[in-house]
């Protein structure tokens, strides 16, 4: 039912869909050879018109371990398939090579318009500060894994609440699931925007409070998901200064956390998680980069039917 | 035959040996599983000192889906093999690493030197506006499998005839085909040289017309091959406004041609194609870039003697 | 025994640990499809901070032939991974999705950093002008095959002895065998540094002499080790224009040598050996390039403990 499918949105696929998504992800992560060569003469076309290594690497890396292939480029000046060509066009050409595209894009919407006119599976891997649905696929995935249940859980959201595109889709998402709790931790004026309160939250009835600092909410989250904040974003410098050390966590915050609790970051990190946190085995977010790859192989390998 | 050669110069190759190129091409596209394995443990060096995302992909996707692999660069800033090196030295070197050379390079006759110094085959993949072979191959290849003869066809070639290296290849290419006519369709000051008409169509007695539009030809061809007119090449801004209609294809010219017109194009188009033509069965270019990607399946499995 | 292990120095390793990298190295050679799935299922990473396509290819080939697969990236413009984001957390997420990294960066001590957080095995390949271990591997492997011995050879090495990064490495490499002796080709200003001589090759007894002119040496010496030398280096335009002749190889000085000498180079070459150097059968040079492979096949299949 996925095969031959588009991911442009987080919000594409149903709750079924996504289970059977990470129903696979888990199979491939116990027995990796087993998928080893599920995707044997298939070409995955990484369309990268902004450099993102990390994305890159993962979506690659998935495809290979598929035993598939890939071709790709990587930012714009190699990209001459776009000189004076519309992404229609490029798109219907690269459908001539390549039987899966994973495209990433500066400008919203791209890959929706791409996958209008695409013969094969179009996925998303960023437009712009619009979606980046396979890292909403990833911490689902890291979630699933490490708490064992999408439901039931008090999620902590921690930094730029306001600008914060994957925040946005992890709040979403988790949102489809029952008895899932927020607690947004950020600056006045990085708080979460009013529409999400209102048409995600408040419409469905779902349980959040806002809170200014970590302390405030680390004994009573199970995940917390951390992510950067700008300097830029803040008011002004003074604000900044008074209010950046709320934003970090630190083994400190972190001893007064629950045992289970996992700590997420989408990565890269600056400086909002010290390094003094990463022995701890609550710190989930080098593993979150491991779930990364294996949703993307289960995720490919769906689109492509080959499964 | 064809093992170890290299091919610099669409006339590299006797009609001998093209037919069995397109032959292999044509069994690799009815069952291309069965040659999935052919290169397995041979790599393919993309040497490609100027951007050619199109190009490009369709070698390596062609060397991927013979089961063999790819290295290689994409511009020059990351062709470092080429500092103060000599292309002579640099051959030499990936030819100790790979087992076969696609060089892409904006110095015309750059690849005819690489092939004097590489003990593996060497592919010219567009030495500036000089010489694009395996676009040759391609275009060969698709006339074949959808008219079913490389003879007997009457040929537009539309657009910039003087500059369009395409253009003059093609010419060639199908001069040495029994009994085929072409119409040429340009601006004066964008005609076929000189040259070209006294050394290939009147020395081989090609019957051949010149018209200004695509009207006057529409109705007569059997194969209509559109390139792109830059506006720069046009002696004046209102020449070029006069004119530049009588260049574009669309639907309403396309009505009047034949039914079994096969519509082709190097792509990529600017907007000399309408995209209401795309959906025109006649409407062949998207499956000529697939027929590229075959024919250079079929070119490197010769050349590497694997087939 | 050298499972897991990250090669940073090209001391790094016993001479025990490096006979057997030879070994298989030498095994590959004569039967290169034994080991041609020995990486199936296995990723090595090429983080190239700086481009160098010569020791790019020389990995990826060397991976590819393997049976393994690469993903990377060729120069900083493209190495999003590494924006405002520690060397570290770098390593940890690429070993997330990797099973093996191949790192050049041009800052002194980066593959060092890197080793210590990376959980998969780190190749330098290269670090500034500090290291280059796997140029090294590829010298004594070269040597090994066409002498016979690592042991007992007189070297000349030629050049800016001052400040090759190469000459040093394979000098301390060479003086870990019995009864070598060097002659050390440069001129004045471009001598061997002190240190050297004091500490590597006094301490160690080791018999050696400096020359001004290949010509004094070319007919004692069993390997010649020619390197590039910079016009900027000299203290004079007139020094270098009066000079800069004895440091050319050409058929002439070749000719007084002895008939089983060879004559290496890293690569690339600009103008230090003649092209009519090429064709003797004591021009090794080319070899060289293709040992750098099949070391680097050895060396990747002892990292990952798969031979």
């Amino acid at each position: 039912m996925l095969k031959n499918r588009h991911l442009i949105d987080p919000m594409d696929f149903t709750l079924e869909e996504l289970e059977s998504i990470f129903k696979l992800g888990e199979q491939i992560m116990k027995n990796p050879e087993k998928y080893q060569d599920k995707c044997k003469g298939k070409i995955l076309a990484t369309l990268f018109y902004e450099p993102s290594t990390r994305t890159r690497f993962s979506f690659e890396t998935a495809m290979l371990r598929l035993g598939g292939q890939v071709v790709g480029f990587s930012e714009p000046g190699s990209s001459s398939v776009s000189k004076g060509e519309s992404i229609a066009d490029t798109i219907r050409t690269v459908g001539c090579y390549a039987d899966i595209i994973a495209m990433r894009h500066p400008q919203e919407g791209s890959s929706k318009i791409a996958s209008l006119y695409s013969d094969i599976p179009v996925i998303n891997a960023g437009d712009g500060g619009h979606q980046h649905p396979t890292q909403t696929l990833t911490d689902l995935l890291t979630i699933k894994t490490t708490k064992g249940n999408l439901e039931g859980n008090v999620i902590g959201l921690c930094g730029d609440l306001k600008n914060g595109r994957t925040v946005h889709s992890l709040l979403k998402a988790m949102s489809r699931y029952k008895n899932n709790k927020f607690i947004l931790i950020s600056p006045k004026e990085l708080a979460i925007p009013e529409y999400i309160k209102k048409e995600i939250l408040q419409k469905n009835n779902i349980e959040f409070q806002e809170v200014r600092t970590i302390e405030e909410a680390i004994d009573k989250v199970d995940i917390l998901y951390m992510t950067r904040i700008q300097k830029e974003r803040f008011d002004s410098e003074e604000e900044y200064l008074r209010l950046k050390d709320s934003y970090v966590l630190d083994k400190n915050k972190l001893d007064k956390g629950k045992n289970d609790l996992i700590v997420l970051h989408p990565l890269p990190r600056v400086n909002e998680i010290s390094y003094d946190v990463d022995e701890d085995p609550r710190a989930k977010y080098f593993y979150q980069a491991k779930c990364g790859m294996y949703v993307r192989m289960a995720l490919i390998a769906k689109l492509l039917g080959v499964e």
